[in-house]
């Protein structure tokens, strides 16, 4: 019996409309509304993307999208001016810089001088490191987002094992550090795997969720899995396909067809994990205008 | 065949006298030796003992060991104060608060506020998180210890499965993070247990290194243990024994006397993690002299 899907896309409406709710509500109270600084620095065609599509949900929400479009060539100072005066505008609640940044910007150093309170995307070391204690803090979007669609699909973590195959900064390690606290939608075993890992498919078989987000297309086979474990799949990965439009198509770190015949849910790619990052952008958004503005 | 005991005195000496030898080399040429401020509130027997290990300790290896022993009533203003005054005293290279605090106080509070640069017990949320992250930072001094103990006994981390049962913001959490880094002495898959984990002896029988660090006496068995596993016992428990001087004896987390005749290496409590703390402050302490005096 195939596996359930895990609709990301369905989920992430729900949170934007539950986001865009609240601000009906706050929003007159406070008399402004939220404020989200999107920074992007030169045209990589992938970056601009992403940032429209954020730039579009803040609209579609009632939070106002300060865009600030830098050159490709700008230099260090001008970039870490602009985080300062950020840091200081009161009608930004929330500093976005998209990354990759250009070679010869520090993104380490543009992230430590973000304003930890306007910190949306949970990137500076004293949320991450309030994350791993355990303490209230802003949630990177992606690790945020894995523990929503878990909840919301009913899968129960507390006591569960689950196994993360990858160690990025931004979905591997955080997410295990989210989902090792004690506190709900956490308090599972955690398990983390990677490129340097001895008999990995022993491990992964344990999994009674299995993470995977190490992007190589397909990496994730059925024999790795144990039947009726819950599959996330982080990984977007292209692939060559002379019957798509575009040469190509989107697929993810797990072999979809072959693991969704022994796993009990299963996210697909695109569609799963994907638009849960917006949503969760768009959720700490509101948590930092809430903070800031006592609402 | 019993484990061979991985000698933490020994070790943890050895530290110290590295670290006495690079000072007899530094402190000529800075001009003055480092200084460690050592802050304790109130006269809570244990931690007046630890605080004397580690003023006697600075004493020994040419650290200026700075000492603040304020009242037990000391209010919140006046703790912060002194910790700002700390923060901009330029003989000052390392500030240690001592925990716990009395309970009017707010320990995270007075972590927030200590300089990142001279938090030699790494417990500030920003050096917790470029841990996390994998950037170069002050680890906390047990997690720091227990790697270097693996390290100096020839235990190869790199690939192996690191299980820690156990999941304090002082330990099990940091360690974690310290040993799924992609770097030398790290490198480990790491699984994070805790009180509910289901079928825990299942998970601790996969480690080929196995770290307790529940604070449970004896709660590690033989039969949790892998025949050949290296196994670390950061546990300190007091137990009743009516034949020992004091009524009472220091045993670990672990099952010793059993589980050494089924593991290869095993720590002894005391003389196993117990001594490498301190070692470590001293290392750590050494570090920030070097950072801030450019040495």
């Amino acid at each position: 019996m195939a596996a359930t899907l895990i609709d990301g896309k369905t989920i992430s409406n729900t949170i934007k409309q539950e986001v865009k709710g609240e601000l009906e509500t706050l929003v007159p109270k406070v008399g402004r509304p939220p404020g989200l600084a999107v920074v992007l620095v030169g045209g990589d065609p992938a970056s601009a993307t992403y940032v429209r599509g954020k730039r579009k949900t803040c609209a579609a929400l009632g939070v106002t999208s300060i865009a600030h479009d830098l050159d490709a060539s700008t230099d260090r100072e001008t970039l870490l001016d602009l985080v300062r005066s950020l840091n200081e505008d009161d009608a930004v609640d929330g500093i976005l810089v998209q990354s990759p940044l250009p070679a010869h910007l520090d993104e380490s150093e543009v992230v430590l001088l973000i304003d930890p309170a306007k910190d949306v995307d949970g990137f500076h070391p004293v949320n991450v490191g309030k994350l791993l204690l355990g303490v209230e803090t802003f949630v990177s979007c992606t690790p945020a987002g894995i523990r929503e669609l878990l909840v919301r699909s009913g899968v129960e973590t507390r006591g569960a094992h689950v196994v993360i195959v990858g160690r990025s900064s931004i979905v591997g390690k955080p997410l295990a550090a989210l989902l090792m606290q004690k506190a709900d939608g956490a308090d599972a075993t955690v398990t983390v795997c990677h490129s340097r890992t001895r008999d990995l498919a022993a491990i992964t078989r344990t999994a009674d969720i299995l993470v995977a987000a190490i992007g190589r297309p397909r990496f994730v086979t059925a024999e790795m899995v144990r039947a009726g474990a819950v599959v996330i799949d982080v990984g977007i990965n292209r692939v060559e396909d002379a019957a798509a439009k575009r040469g190509y198509r989107l697929v993810g770190d797990v072999d979809f067809d072959a693991v969704r015949e022994v796993a009990s849910k299963i996210t697909p790619v695109p569609g799963g994990v994907g638009p849960m990052t917006i949503a969760m952008l768009m959720r700490n958004t509101l948590t930092a205008y809430r903070r800031r503005c006592g609402v």
